[in-house]
């Protein structure tokens, strides 16, 4: 299976999102994830990079979403 | 390998752009490509979608890309 694992920076960190992501929408300055499982998560943020053979999506949280 | 294929929306229709994408970098409204064989390509676009299950990278392109 090809899902990767997404991850969004926090203190130059990168911090674990949610594991074994199979779609992935950008919309309106928002995320939507959704994993294999089913699970699913909208999140205030920009994709930064993917590298698809590392398994990895890296999302910038938006400012509103690192004040909450 | 779990590299994916990227698409662009044209006419309704989707269009092969880049096959065995391994990165993917968006940039002031312009998407890096970089397939695992290092072939690179720059495109104003931004991400639709991504499905990485079934290895697809959807793309809409932006204005300035389908007038020319």
């Amino acid at each position: 299976m090809c899902e990767a694992n997404a991850y969004f920076i926090k203190d130059d960190k990168e911090e674990l999102l949610m594991e074994r992501v199979d779609r992935v929408v950008p919309q309106n300055g928002e995320i939507y994830l959704e994993s294999i499982w089913g699970q699913r998560k909208t999140i205030a943020a920009r994709i930064k990079e993917l590298n698809l053979v590392d398994h990895r999506i890296i999302l910038e949280l938006a400012e509103e979403e690192k004040i909450n």
